[in-house]
């Protein structure tokens, strides 16, 4: 049973995985740390072109008609196959759940919001009864024959249901999928050229976990690997680096936009020094850095000479406060302020 | 908003990924293909004493109340952490749609069904629904002010909801999650062995894509890899193999069970050979080989001395028929044989 606004860009099909870097040498770029390079040598996702129009009449239609700022929220994992004929591959931990919440919140604050997730991850909205143990059947109840929503839940689904229809209706939420790290990097360098005509009013908040590390095609069995073609049963793997797009993303791709990126740690000792070097080295406006274990209670705001702690009481958790519908406001507060400087 | 019925493992938690591997030294028989010293120096899953219960309640209520055979279906693909504090993982390429169909084909046919499945993998009935680009969202419909299911949609998913509701109802369907290879090793065993009492009236219907390879704890960083601590930007990652558990499952942990392994490839040529390698290997019943490219339209059935292959005709999959209506009564025949033959 397809679902309506269903999108079908099939970015997890195995044979699409492979018709992306079947007949290009799509890593051969892999030593290169040159991003330029990386999409000379790359081939983009054959759906490409589809998704460039429908961002293209997103934005065209906030800049004309409505005059809403607009976000664009990056959300879950990318995947690095190791495999041409993806069996296997590398993922990031990632439900998608900061980004999806982010964006209910950019647009519960007037916001439009490009949503580019990895698919199948949380989303807006649905994120509230998604990743449930049967999705929604346990949801439903039956009565004369009918099937319904089960009274116990129907006030709260009808609430959610009203803000996605909003959302929907006001054509303020645009939901564009991923799976590969390949196909995140052309997504997300189509849109952000696609946003340069909204400059300093757009956001960029980049909370997708994007791997740093991929798989040269020079060294990808076309193949499953079999375990008996392995050394002493033993599988070595030779990722190479990811090349680092913030930089172009701030000098060439987006024009006056603001540019959040995420760090996300383990290691506490690590967090700050490494959310300041990226700032240092990208000069884009913010990062926000969260621990892994601590990422729902308190995160971090890095800018240019300042450290902004958010952080959420056992109390606030308790009663179901989400650390976003802090961040967010914060977060647009910064937005303010570099719309104002950049007048 | 927590769904009803909703388990609470949390197999993809990564402080319980971490408690799991934090203490003993898990992966410290890396290089052993001895399954028991696997056990011996891996921790169990913290939650293992609950779902032990849960198995033995299930197994003891069908013996003794409904008779029915029993068939326990293993589905998705297993993760190998990169790091204790789990950011990065290896996954295997499993959406989990062979499994959860293949269970509903077995209660359609009299079976009650363990589902030992990767957490958020496709399930039983909610399949045909979940995964979608919103969930259930899009089903909805607001009238009078009430949440409903769109009239467009609630005859199909009254059927799918009634079946659903038998199951449960029923008692018939035991939803077991899991996440790493090595909560999967560990449950896999601990349900086997619940399942002793059940003899040959059991089926082992293995369709989970389990890893081959998973990293020794030895060499498992505590934290997130670094790229600048890797070599001219480069990482290397050694995988052990995972140790071969099935003869195992064959000759100890289950009692006179037919058990069916399947074999996913991507080269033709492949197939067949390793099909019956794996058979001559652990002297089990049956092997389902499918191609990852056409695992939808056709499996090729190897048992001894015989090759079945079970085709759909484009039509047939135009007209929405499921491969797994004819795989699981083809399989119940062999069950038929195989109880038959062990009297």
């Amino acid at each position: 049973m397809t679902p309506p606004h269903q999108k079908h860009f099939h970015t997890s099909n195995p044979e699409e995985a492979t018709a992306i870097n079947r007949s290009l040498p799509e890593f051969a770029a892999a030593q290169t740390t040159d991003e330029d390079e990386y999409f000379a040598n790359h081939q983009p996702p054959t759906y490409l072109p589809e998704i460039e129009e429908e961002v293209r009449g997103f934005v065209a239609f906030h800049q004309q008609t409505t005059g809403k700022r607009l976000a664009l929220v990056t959300s879950g994992g990318t995947t690095v196959p190791l495999e041409n004929n993806t069996v296997r591959f590398i993922d990031n931990f990632s439900a998608g759940t900061r980004g999806a919440t982010s964006a209910e919140y950019f647009l519960e604050n007037g916001y439009a919001v490009i949503f580019l997730h990895r698919e199948f991850s949380l989303l807006p909205y649905s994120r509230h009864f998604s990743h449930s143990t049967n999705c929604f059947l346990d949801y439903m109840t039956e009565r004369d024959n009918k099937i319904e929503i089960d009274p116990k839940y129907s006030a709260e689904m009808l609430k959610v249901y009203r803000k996605y229809n909003e959302a929907q209706d006001s054509n303020s939420l645009l939901l564009i999928p991923y799976t590969t790290v390949n196909q995140y990097l052309y997504t997300l360098k189509t849109i952000s050229e696609a946003l340069k005509i909204y400059q300093n009013k757009a956001v960029f908040y980049l909370a997708a976990a994007v791997s740093d590390f991929f798989i040269p095609q020079s060294r990808m069995p076309q193949h499953k690997i079999q375990s008996s073609a392995t050394t002493d049963g033993e599988l070595v793997i030779r990722l190479a680096a990811v090349p680092k797009f913030l930089s172009r993303l701030v000098d060439n791709w987006s024009l006056g936009a603001m540019i959040i990126s995420f760090k996300l740690e383990t290691d506490n000792n690590l967090l700050i020094k490494k959310a300041k070097s990226a700032l240092e080295r990208y000069h884009h406006q913010l990062v926000i850095g969260n621990l892994l274990q601590t990422r729902k209670k308190e995160v971090v705001f890095v800018s240019p000479g300042r450290e902004e702690w958010i952080r959420l009481s056992d109390e606030e958790i308790a009663n179901g406060k989400e650390i976003e519908s802090e961040m967010i406001p914060a977060v647009i507060k910064h937005h303010d302020d570099w719309i104002q400087a950049s007048k």
